[in-house]
């Protein structure tokens, strides 16, 4: 898709990498400049989250203080695409390399910054990391259980992801309109926070629609959660609706539930989860798994087997529509959406 | 950045109307059809939520039953650049407008389906919820308490909306793709499982670079989470690195910690997290909120207040960032990155 466009990426760790590299899957050309001692700090680390995070780039060594070295870089932004940059605010213009000094090599050029809070504002130089982000959006205040702490206890890094996919989103439509209109160069300021913040309008017009509820009023669910098996797996269970409450009764033998006014409402299942879900931990540890999903599959109900890690590369169903490549421990997640051109599909 | 880019979409509930949000924040126009029947059912589940998820686009009734109906959607078709759908697979193959139907009528078009498990694949015609493609991605196997069952816990419907990003980054790639090369329509498949997955890549690779550690040695952090002040507020403690951590405990006063074997190194510090976080506990209960980010303000720590949905948006970073509108109950988050033309930033 995006072959021919040139991206030159002076970022590390996680936020920015992962962003240049849905732009490399997609086809761009992607230049990782790396510091001479030692280059990207994430290669010492962690074995195998370089490559996770940088597979199809190339990568050139720079001394970003060497005036030989920055001389390269120049000459690399005049012919690309693309610059992105992770450093704390304030260090691409220490370098030479603030957006004004860019736009005069390559007025063309599309500019993205990814920094924790933005490149203004009282948070501006704050160092940070993922929990911090999700602590100021809002996001960790209703994360955790509902009766107890914030907690990060989302398992990923949320906002460092959410970064990542709004820095691609701006990138792309950046590039579209200089197509479309003939426009110039854009400068793109991404902030972790807000990005994050992006990501809980949902839950914020939900939290004023609903009267301003507490954190356990806000987030308790009835029959819906994480359910151990008589053969020690989880399954995931998620019957909210109306519909499927009753079918999830009627299947597991909860009937008595739909006769009791404490449940008969998506409300009042929210109020008294902690009945109705130690209900369920009672009912699904009585059979194994593979009972249950022979069970479920038999009437249309929001349930899944868990997976831990360990299982991904054995779903079934990932595996057919081939979500993995690779195979033990060397395992990969391709870009997830499938992208079919006309030509292809009208042939069949 | 995306005006007179046309899309005409079918979505109801949240990751497409999230997805197609977006592009209409970036400038595209975005004609929402709604059946006859009360419209998209997130009308009547959370006062303002429709407002959230559907601002900034136009609305039109159309029963997709309907022979009259239909033939006013092809015409709108005929003349658009995206159509984006969230049905059942099969729907709209039934309904007469499956991706070869339409090729017909548009072969220039951009068909985006975003569905729970994709088009195919044993998974396919599965009800879920965010919950349940979690549980199918891995994420809930890392999600909730380190030692812990699995946990919807982290707050947002992280599959739902990473869905949402992920059907903008190819409806964006495709379009690129179009104005770049003269290429035909895309059809792109977007699942919410594989969504979640596509985030899943830098834990499933930290997961196999450390050994396949179990869940309480994956996810316990040292000095790291939600911590209750005197005046029952949180703050959020992100000092993994050394350099912060012996700053941290320099300057709340665990220096006795940095001569102690436990805990000096990162790996240590995860092993031992519970230690630590009950010390710090003890020690940040003793003063308020005010002043501990007095003290912290002094030194250069990955320190943050925890933000309720309430405190959003009195947030002096966040405001003055202006990302947040609106004001009261009625706050809105615009598009989280700040674009600025060369135009702009050069006359400066």
């Amino acid at each position: 898709m995006l072959e021919g466009i040139k991206v030159v990426d002076l970022t590390n760790l996680l936020p920015g990498p992962f962003a240049t590299n849905i732009l490399a899957e997609l086809g761009a050309e992607v230049i990782k400049v790396e510091r001479p001692d030692g280059g990207d700090p994430v290669r010492h680390m962690i074995p195998g989250l370089y490559e996770t995070l940088n597979r199809q780039k190339t990568s050139v060594v720079l001394d970003l203080k060497d005036k030989i070295d920055q001389e390269t870089l120049r000459e690399l932004l005049k012919d690309s695409d693309v610059l992105i940059e992770g450093f704390r605010p304030g260090v691409m213009e220490r370098l030479g390399f603030g957006k004004e000094d860019v736009a005069k090599l390559n007025p063309e050029l599309i500019y993205c910054s990814i920094s924790g809070y933005g490149q203004n504002g009282p948070y501006r130089d704050l160092p940070g990391h993922d929990l911090n982000y999700l602590a100021v959006a809002g996001v960790l205040s209703i994360s955790g259980q509902p009766n107890g702490a914030p907690e990060a206890a989302g398992g990923i890094q949320i906002a460092d992801l959410a970064a990542s996919l709004y820095a691609t989103i701006s990138i792309l439509s950046a590039l579209l309109n200089k197509v479309r209109s003939k426009a110039g160069g854009v400068y793109i300021d991404v902030s972790l926070a807000e990005s994050a913040l992006a990501l809980m309008a949902p839950r914020i017009a939900e939290f004023y629609g609903r009267n301003e509820p507490t954190k356990s009023e806000f987030m308790s669910r009835g029959a819906y959660g994480a359910f151990l098996t008589k053969d020690m797996h989880y399954i995931s269970i998620a019957c909210v609706e109306e519909k499927f409450w009753e079918t999830f009764c009627e299947t597991v033998g909860m009937k008595e539930f739909l006769l009791d006014n404490l449940f008969n409402s998506w409300t009042k299942r929210m109020e008294n989860a902690e009945i109705i879900n130690r209900k369920i931990e009672t009912i699904i540890s009585q059979k194994t798994l593979a009972e249950w999903l022979a069970i479920f599959k038999e009437v249309d109900l929001p349930i899944s087997r868990v997976n831990g890690i360990n299982d991904l590369s054995k779903d079934p169903h990932l595996k057919s529509r081939n979500a993995i490549t690779g195979d033990g421990n060397r395992i990969q997640i391709p870009f997830p959406a499938k992208m079919t051109g006309i030509e292809e599909f009208s042939r069949n």
